[in-house]
C-alpha cells in the first residue's frame, strides 16, 4: 500500500518504520527538524517489539510536497486539537478510495476531520500501547495494554475492508483487530485519561500516587461518574456496564498496569507546550453543556489544567 | 496587664515583644525549641514597624508551668486546627475576667474554643498584617492592609471593655480598632484566603499569577460567588454589598496590595505540613452542606489541597 504517516512524534514513527520494514511504500510528514532527521538516518523503533529501522521513501513538511501517488491510507497521529488541520490539508490528496486512520487520543477527531474528509473513508483508531520519543525520528515503545481497535464509529465501511486494514497492521508487527463499536472503546480511554492524565498533571503526580490517596480517589471517581452520566443520557455504551465496575477495573487492573506512568499533560506543560484537555474532560464538558448533564468536577479540572498551561511552572 | 501569648510563630512573637516593650507582664507558650530560644533570647520584631526587642517575663511550654497569676488577657496564634486544644489548655488558667483573643485564619475557631471557653469572654481577632518568622522567637512584619478588627461575635462583651482592649494594642504599636460586626471583617479575611491562599497552592503559584489568568479567574470568582450565596443563605453581611463589589475590590485593590504573596498553605504543604484548608474552603463545605447551598468549587478545591497536603512535593 502506498501509505501516508501524518505526524512523525513516538506514535507515527512506530507506525513508519514497521509498515515500511514490512514493504508498504510510506511517507512521512512532519514539521522541518524532524523531518530531516528522518530523511537522512530513517525511522528507529526500540523497546518491547524489537529493534526496527527503516529508511522511508519520502519525507515531507507538507501534502504539496509529495511526489508519489494520492496515498492509499494516511494514519493521522498529530495532537488531536490539529486534528482539524490536517484533515484539510489531508483532503487536498485524498482519492475516493483512501482511507484515513485518526490515531489520536480523546474525543472530537472524527467529527474534526469530518469537516474536510467524508466519513466514510474515516476510521478512528483506539491506540493503547505506549511510545516515547527517545530523538527525532527514535521511538521506544513501552507497553502495550490492548491491540489497537479500528473501526469506522457510524459503520460506513464494509467489514471485509475493515479486517483487511487491520491485518495490514497485524503483519506488520502491531496487534490490531476490527470492532463495529469502535466508540466504546474510544470511551474508554477518553474516561482513563480523564481522570489520570488530568487530575496527574494538576497535582504534577504519577498514576500511581493519584490512586494511593482517598481525596484524589473521590476526584477521579466523580469524573468517571459524571462521564458515565453523560454517556447514559447519549446512549452510549461502554465495555462496562456502570460506574462501579468501571472504577474496580480502573483501580484493579488498568492503573497497576500504568502506576508508574507520568501523565503526558504534565509533561506538555513542563514543555511549555498545548495539553490535550479540550479532547478530554474538555470534550466531556462541552456534551455535558448540550445534552444538559452537570459535569462540574469535570469543568474545574479543565480550568486548572487550562490555568497550568498558561502559567507554565513560573515560580518554581 | 498580665498576657499569654499562646503561640510564638511569626504572630505571636510580634504580639509578645511589642506589648513586653509596653510593659505588660509577657508570658510566651509555646513548643519547646521556640520557648528555649525565646526564654534565652527574647522575642524580636524587625520590618516596617521598626527594630524591637524584649525579654519575657516568662516563656514556658504549658500552661501548668506558668508560675505568675492567671492572665488577664490571652492572645490564641495557634494554627486553626489546633484551636480546641489550646482553648481546652487555657480553660485552666481562665479567671471570670479574662478575655481570650483569637487572632488565627478562617471560620471556626470561635465556636472550637467555645467548647472550653465561656463566650462571653472570647474575642475574636481580625489580623491583616503580615508576619514572616526570620527565625525562633523572630519576626518580621511585612505589610498591614488595614487595623486589626476586635470584637465579641454575638456582642456579649461591654463596648468599653472591648475598646479599652483595642487601646492597649494600640499603645502597644499594632493598629488596632473595635467592631461591633467582627464577622463582617472575618468573612471578608476568609474569602480571600479562599480563593487566593487555596487556589495558590494548588497551582503553585503566587498572588499576582493567579489574577493574570482567565482560567484562575474564573475559578477564584466561583469561590467568592458560593461564599456570597452561603453568606446571604445564612443572613451574614460581609463589608461588600453583593459579589460583584467584592470581585472589583478583589482584583483592583487587594491582589495590587499583595501580588507577590506566596501561599502560606503551599508552604505548608512545602515543609510537609497540615494545611488551614479546614477553616478555610473546609468549612465554606460544611456550612452549605447544613445549610443547603451548593458549593461545588470549594468542595473541589479541598479535596485538591487535601490530596496535595498527603501526597507532599513526590516526584519533583
Amino acid at each position: 500500500m502506498n501509505i501516508l504517516i501524518f505526524g512523525l512524534g513516538a506514535l507515527g514513527t512506530v507506525y513508519a518504520c514497521l509498515l515500511k520494514e514490512k514493504g508498504h511504500r510510506v511517507t512521512g510528514l512532519s514539521r522541518k527538524p524532524v523531518q530531516e532527521a528522518v530523511m537522512e538516518k530513517g525511522a528507529r523503533v526500540t523497546g518491547i517489539w524489537g529493534e526496527h529501522h527503516a529508511m522511508l521513501d519520502e519525507t515531507v513538511t507538507g501534502v504539496d510536497k509529495i511526489n508519489g501517488s494520492n496515498p492509499d491510507l494516511v494514519i493521522v497521529t498529530v495532537k488531536s486539537y490539529d486534528t482539524e488541520k490536517a484533515a484539510a490539508e489531508i483532503a487536498r490528496v485524498l482519492s475516493p478510495d483512501t482511507y484515513v486512520v485518526l490515531a489520536q487520543n480523546g474525543y472530537g477527531n472524527f467529527e474534526a476531520a469530518a469537516k474536510h474528509i467524508n466519513e466514510n473513508q474515516l476510521i478512528l483508531g483506539r491506540v493503547i500501547f505506549g511510545a516515547e520519543t527517545t530523538g527525532p525520528g527514535a521511538s521506544k515503545v513501552t507497553v502495550i495494554a490492548d491491540d489497537v481497535i479500528l473501526g469506522s464509529p457510524k459503520n460506513l465501511i464494509a467489514r471485509y475492508k475493515m479486517e483487511k486494514l487491520a491485518s495490514v497492521f497485524r503483519e506488520a508487527g502491531i496487534p490490531t483487530r476490527f470492532s463495529k463499536k469502535v466508540m466504546k472503546y474510544i470511551w474508554g480511554k477518553i474516561m482513563y485519561n480523564s481522570a489520570l492524565n488530568s487530575m496527574g498533571a494538576i497535582l504534577e503526580v504519577n498514576y500511581g500516587k493519584l490512586a494511593e490517596v482517598e481525596h484524589s480517589r473521590m476526584l477521579m471517581e466523580s469524573v468517571i461518574r459524571e462521564i458515565f452520566a453523560l454517556l447514559d443520557k447519549i446512549g452510549q455504551e461502554t465495555l462496562w456496564p456502570d460506574p462501579e465496575a468501571y472504577i474496580k477495573d480502573f483501580y484493579e487492573k488498568l492503573i497497576p498496569a500504568t502506576a508508574s506512568h507520568h501523565p503526558s499533560m504534565l509533561q506538555d506543560i513542563q514543555r511549555g507546550r498545548r495539553t490535550e484537555i479540550d479532547a478530554l474532560n474538555g470534550a466531556v464538558v462541552e456534551m455535558g453543556k448540550k445534552h444538559g448533564v452537570n459535569t462540574p468536577v469535570n469543568d474545574i479540572i479543565v480550568s486548572l489544567v487550562k490555568s497550568k498551561e498558561k502559567m507554565g511552572l513560573a515560580i518554581k
